[in-house]
């Protein structure tokens, strides 16, 4: 899957061009923003306004957009000669009366409250629909930084053992039987037993509650994996699971000893500090090849 | 079912002769008591410290035992000639410095920590297994007293929409995608979207961070309902999915319209304290016909 992903980026993904970055909160928007151009493309950044950090979009070519500006969105795009868009970075959801709608976000209404995240493919491939019907191509930020994505083996020393094998394999098994039906793309398996799945709450919240009942003493198990897993249905240009340093301190005050993602099928924020990170939580973070489903 | 359950009750269940109710927290042991002497058995409360209600208890025959003294139970049991056990009501889990384990635990330790609840059918057939082994013979509540189960068709006035009919059957097949997990048998949808997957934490944990889940704005679908439904491998005998006035309270809480539930496959606690709750909270509560595996 990176072999052609990267291939892509080389060959019809428009080397030189232009390519526009709409740009949640974190710090993926500028590592996409620096791979694109490591790789001959020109950045620009659409910033949503309250969501990405201005202080670094304002080093690069920039607009500022409103969550919900879909015509002014392409309007812009379109004038930056951006026929590439990717959507990138974490968006806070937003009160109705804080969107400023436009004529375009109005005719995805109430599609576009959930835009980014929120577990919902039908409704991100809505959007995907909308702006590739206004003449734009809809990119995963995979496919301009293939070097965001999750390789396949442990980041950092520790690998997990046998039984931490097991649970990983019950976590993949429960995420593939629920993947139909579009809910979460986490789940956290300990000693054999499922202690949690993610629904809409995501997966820093559900850990945070596994942090609580373990402090209640409501756990029984000790240890445990958190598993995260691309949903089958999901369009992976919108909507891939990401994980980060702060979800290495999440699965580690949840008292679990760590996180296993799928290769090529998950973003990995800021991939350093996360190695640090579970170095010092003595938590292992390993990448499973992706099982293909059969012909 | 509730018919073969029912001459069960009247046939070979030991009309007359004293039936032994290991009783955890809540009125559910109580109700079931009251039942047995309804059906002409002879109840006698074995009380676990901790967690049974002192004060009801003392209206009943009944012993003290501590959580993990299952050699105890067994001695006592038999000294009151209870061939029969019933394990009813909810516990608290102790920490393992709480516990009082007797030799008879020792053997089962650490199964025996989770005993009554906790989402591992695996354990508690151990349990069950342990004490037939003894020559006990282990009944499920609904057994004793099948008039706790919740009937098929609505308690109260209301009833799901047709719309509402739709996110049941979504929730009803994931909880059975999701059956071989040995995970909750709990999860909440809302307008097609399912928002939340009942593990660890427990149906009132779960509906309660739901609940937060509104408040800050992070869920996009209005109304939603809670479906239970019995785990495919669960032994009914111990462990039956359970609602009562609080579920109807959480549920409103969380926003939800309604509860569905399966018919016969479900105990309900204060039946009547829940359909006043239900009717003041403006919720439906549905019994479902139970689907039968195909042959």
């Amino acid at each position: 899957m990176k072999g052609s992903d990267s291939s892509r980026v080389g060959s019809d993904a428009g080397t030189g061009s232009p390519i526009g970055i709409v740009s949640g909160a974190g710090s993926l928007p500028f590592a996409v923003a620096d791979a694109a151009a490591r790789h001959n493309r020109h950045p620009v950044l659409f910033a949503l306004r309250g969501c990405a950090n201005a202080e670094k979009v304002a080093s690069y070519p920039h607009h500022w957009i409103g969550l919900g500006q879909i015509n002014l969105l392409c309007r812009l795009a379109q004038r930056e000669h951006c026929a590439d868009l990717v959507f990138i970075g974490s968006v806070v959801r937003p009160t109705l009366s804080q969107l400023r709608l436009d004529l375009g976000a109005l005719a995805l209404l109430p599609r576009v409250v959930g835009m980014f995240r929120g577990g919902d493919n039908h409704l991100l491939s809505g959007v995907a629909d909308f702006l590739e019907h206004r003449g734009f191509r809809l990119l995963g930020a995979h496919e301009v930084a293939p070097e965001i994505l999750m390789p396949e083996g442990p980041i950092g020393r520790r690998r997990p053992s046998e039984s931490q094998r097991v649970d990983i394999g019950l976590g993949l098994a429960l995420l593939r039987a629920i993947g139909q039906f579009d809910v979460g793309q986490a789940a956290v398996v300990a000693e054999g037993h499922v202690l949690a799945v993610e629904a809409a709450e995501g997966t820093d919240e559900m850990l945070a509650q596994l942090a609580s009942l373990r402090q209640k003493g409501r756990i029984r198990s000790s240890g445990g994996v958190l598993v995260k897993a691309p949903k089958l249905a999901q369009d992976r240009r919108i909507d891939l699971p990401t994980i980060g340093p702060q979800t290495v301190l999440g699965a580690a005050r949840a008292g679990l000893a760590g996180i296993a993602v799928v290769a090529g099928g998950t973003i990995v924020a800021e991939a350093e500090r996360l190695r640090q990170t579970a170095e010092r939580e003595h938590m292992f973070v390993v990448g499973l090849a992706e099982e293909r489903p059969g012909p």
